[in-house]
């Protein structure tokens, strides 16, 4: 047995999320499937986030274990072959030792929420950002942010079927830019809990659309309580960008 | 009657191109479509720029004449919603003068062709990018794209279907640059011929891969034969990004 490391890049709008599930097809079953299909192996593919349907990831990071002996190069581009059509890619497979495990390896992740702040609808980017039609006022949105940096109990950003022993968090930065029409929320941290990323998000959007101030974003981090933050944003804005561990950081 | 200049983004993917064809759903016919929904009346939407199936734009400029009075922002709103599901979308409306026409005011067009230069396939810009996996030689592309910049007769540079009247076409620039993985060709002229756009990057593409020169590039244009420069690029990494008239240049 030897295991692989992967890393995958995937369009989330067809998925009923990452994880495999009875209801329609996943990005793990997807992979396993591509598994099998190579070297006729049953595996569980374990990953380092468990993505929501219609999240996208430029950089998920996944292992593997199999027994079929073969150059990490050569599995990349089988893997790839079998996925077809499904609009998931693996960018890179890599030998790593059996202490590797691509989700309690993981000492921080990077996520990516994209805005779209315009009137008219996406054609070019549908199911690839929000769209918001206020206008938004980014760097009220980026001051307001920093509240929530640092250790919390993030209860008020944690959806109601999370299934995280703790609602603890350490988010280590968030960074909000406007380049143009498009506004980028970019978050580190070690780990998130569910919905974490998506209800910043929508809650800073209260800030930019002028309705919350910073102190309203921290009265409601204070009140450890989900209906006091905003609401959740769609998944389509949003992005896993990597994973970092130890080895890699 | 009143003409409306309208800046149109849309995903070429599921068209058959621009123009109003038998053969299949084109971006001209949705939008001719929505202006009737809108108002009843049927009306020709003129294009600055006729772009091939699977091309996209995220500046396209039409122009339209409609009889019912209706203020620029509401006709927007309105074709936008009578567009839906098609991914194409009016980013702005404007009245004009009846002087102004769409294709023939222009006096430049910016064009974008992305390449993705990795190995593994393309699963959030799949339709959206070319990909190209032997590593290509920016700085040598731009290079070599430069004997291309000024007044000549690109015949080489030219679908057999071509329905100019002359092949001698001013390309004002062309700018090619690596941004990580990605590789984008920026170019700009008054007008282009058929296929210009994509065969200039199919022949680069043989000049970012070591197996032609900058001269290479010289001779096949002076050649003044399709068969002496490079493929035609597919569709899918084209953008028609903005079209400049006089008085908005």
């Amino acid at each position: 047995m030897a295991r692989f490391r992967l890393v995958v890049e995937y369009d989330g709008t067809p998925f009923v999320g990452w994880q495999r599930q009875d209801n329609g097809p996943s990005v793990q079953a997807a992979l396993e499937d591509a598994v099998f299909k190579f070297c006729n192996e049953r595996v569980n593919v374990f990953g380092a986030g468990r993505t929501d349907s219609g999240v996208h990831a430029l950089g998920q990071v996944a292992h593997i274990d199999i027994a079929r002996e073969t150059p990490p190069d050569t599995l990349r581009d089988a893997l790839n072959f079998h996925l077809r059509p499904a609009p998931v890619s693996v960018l890179s497979a890599a030998a790593v030792g059996d202490d590797f495990h691509a989700r309690f390896s993981a000492t921080r992740r990077d996520y990516l929420y994209r805005i779209v702040n315009r009137r008219a609808p996406l054609a070019l980017d549908r199911h690839r950002a929000w769209q918001v039609l206020a206008a938004l006022d980014a760097g009220a949105m980026h001051a307001a942010a920093q509240v929530l940096v640092g250790k919390h109990d993030f209860t008020s950003f944690r959806a109601a079927a999370c299934q995280a022993d703790s609602p603890l968090r350490t988010l280590d930065s968030v960074d909000v830019r406007r380049d143009g029409e498009e506004i980028r929320i970019a978050l580190s941290a070690r780990s998130f809990l569910h919905s974490q990323v998506r209800i910043i998000a929508g809650t800073l959007r209260n800030v930019g659309e002028g309705k919350w101030g910073t102190a309203d974003v921290a009265a409601a981090l204070a009140a450890c309580d989900r209906a006091a933050a905003g609401p959740t944003a769609p998944p389509d804005g949003l992005y896993l960008v990597r994973v970092g561990y130890k080895q890699s950081a």
